[in-house]
C-alpha cells in the first residue's frame, strides 16, 4: 500500500512481522507513534535500541537480567533444592505472579521440535544436568507448555535425568478453573477422567 | 511486575500505552524484540526515531507525506473538483484501497467532540473552506465515521459550506455487506428501513 512515506511504510512492515500484529494493527501502531508526543516516540525508539545491549540472560538459569546472575538465583531465601524448567523467560514471569513457587528456575529458551530442526543442543539443556548435580537438586518440576513439543521435551528431560538422585515431576493436567465441560477439548476431558482425584 | 530488567520493564510499559495493546501483548512484543536479530531491533528503533522528523502532513490536504505536498494532491490525473473529508490519515489509505475514488482528500485530524474539548479550531477545518473556494470544488463528500462525533462534524461542515457553490454529501448508511439482520444494531436497522432503496 502507498503510505505516502517510505519511513512510515517501513515501520508498518517491521511491526507487522511481530507476533500477534496484523497489517491493520501495525498501521495503527505506526500512526499512533507518528502522532504521539515527540518525547514518547524518542523514548520508545531509544529503549528498543538499548534493549539488546542492556538486557541479557542469567548465566545460571537463563532468565532475563541486566546483571550476570538474575535476582532469583541470587536470592538466598529461595528454596535451592528445587528447580522449575520452563520454555521461555515469559514463563518465569507468569509463575512468579502466582506467588506459589519459591524454588529456582531453568529456562530452556525453546522446546524440542524436530520439524523445526530444534534438537537438544539448541536448548539450554546441558547446563540443567550440570546444575542438578552441582546444586544437589531434590526435585525438577517440568513446566513446559501442554503441547506435543512441550510433552516431548518433558520426556527427554526425564530420560536425561534418569541417573540423577532427584524426582522429576510435571504440572498437573486437567480441567482449567472456570472452564466448562462443554468447551473442554477431547484430550483434556479424557485426561481429566483418567487422572480423576479422590474427593 | 519484576521483569528482572528496568529496560525491558520500560519497553513493556511504553508498548502497553499504545492502542489495542494490553499488558500481555506488550510483554510479548518486548520479549520478541529482545530475542530478535540485532539488525532487526536496530532497524525498528531507528525507524521510530526517524519517523516524526521525516514524516509530515501535506500542506494542502493534511495527508501523510515526506514532501511538502502529498502524491494525491500532486497527481494531475485526479479529479480536482471533488474533495473527500476524512477524520484521519488512515482513512485516506482505506478509501484509496477501494480504488473507487479518484478525487482529492481533506484530512481533519480529529472530530468535533465538546466532551473532550475539541472544537472547530482544533481541526483542519479553516483550510477546507479555503480549498473549496480556491479549487472551485463542485462536491464535498463527508466521510467521517458513523458515530455521534462524526455526524456532528458532518453537520458542522455542511453549515460552514452553506454559502459555497458546491454540493455536500456523506457516505451512505445502511446494512454492511455480509452482515445479518440478527446482529445489526437498532440504529443501523431503523436507519436502513427508513432509507430503503427501490429495487
Amino acid at each position: 500500500m502507498d503510505y505516502g512515506s517510505e519511513t512510515l511504510a517501513t515501520l508498518v512492515k517491521l511491526f507487522s512481522r511481530m507476533p500477534g500484529i496484523g497489517r491493520k494493527s501495525a498501521q495503527r501502531l505506526a500512526l499512533h507513534i507518528l502522532k504521539s508526543d515527540p518525547r514518547d516516540a524518542e523514548r520508545l525508539g531509544k529503549t528498543i535500541l538499548e534493549l539488546q545491549t542492556k538486557v541479557g540472560f542469567c548465566e545460571s538459569c537463563g532468565s532475563i537480567t541486566e546483571a550476570p546472575e538474575c535476582a532469583i538465583c541470587k536470592d538466598v531465601t529461595r528454596d535451592r533444592e528445587i528447580v522449575c524448567v520452563v520454555e521461555g523467560p515469559q514463563d518465569v514471569l507468569i509463575l512468579e505472579k502466582t506467588g506459589e513457587y519459591r524454588g529456582l528456575y531453568h529456562v530452556l529458551h525453546g522446546v524440542l521440535s524436530p520439524i523445526d530442526g530444534i534438537g537438544p543442543d539448541d536448548l539450554n539443556l546441558k547446563s540443567l544436568e550440570e546444575r542438578v548435580e552441582a546444586l544437589n537438586i531434590k526435585e525438577v518440576i517440568i513446566a513446559t507448555n501442554p503441547s506435543l513439543e512441550g510433552d516431548t521435551t518433558a520426556l527427554y528431560i526425564r530420560k536425561a535425568l534418569e541417573a540423577a538422585p532427584c524426582s522429576v515431576t510435571r504440572l498437573a493436567r486437567g480441567l482449567p478453573m472456570g472452564g466448562t465441560l462443554e468447551f473442554a477439548d477431547d484430550v483434556t476431558l479424557a485426561g481429566a477422567l483418567e487422572r480423576r482425584e479422590k474427593l
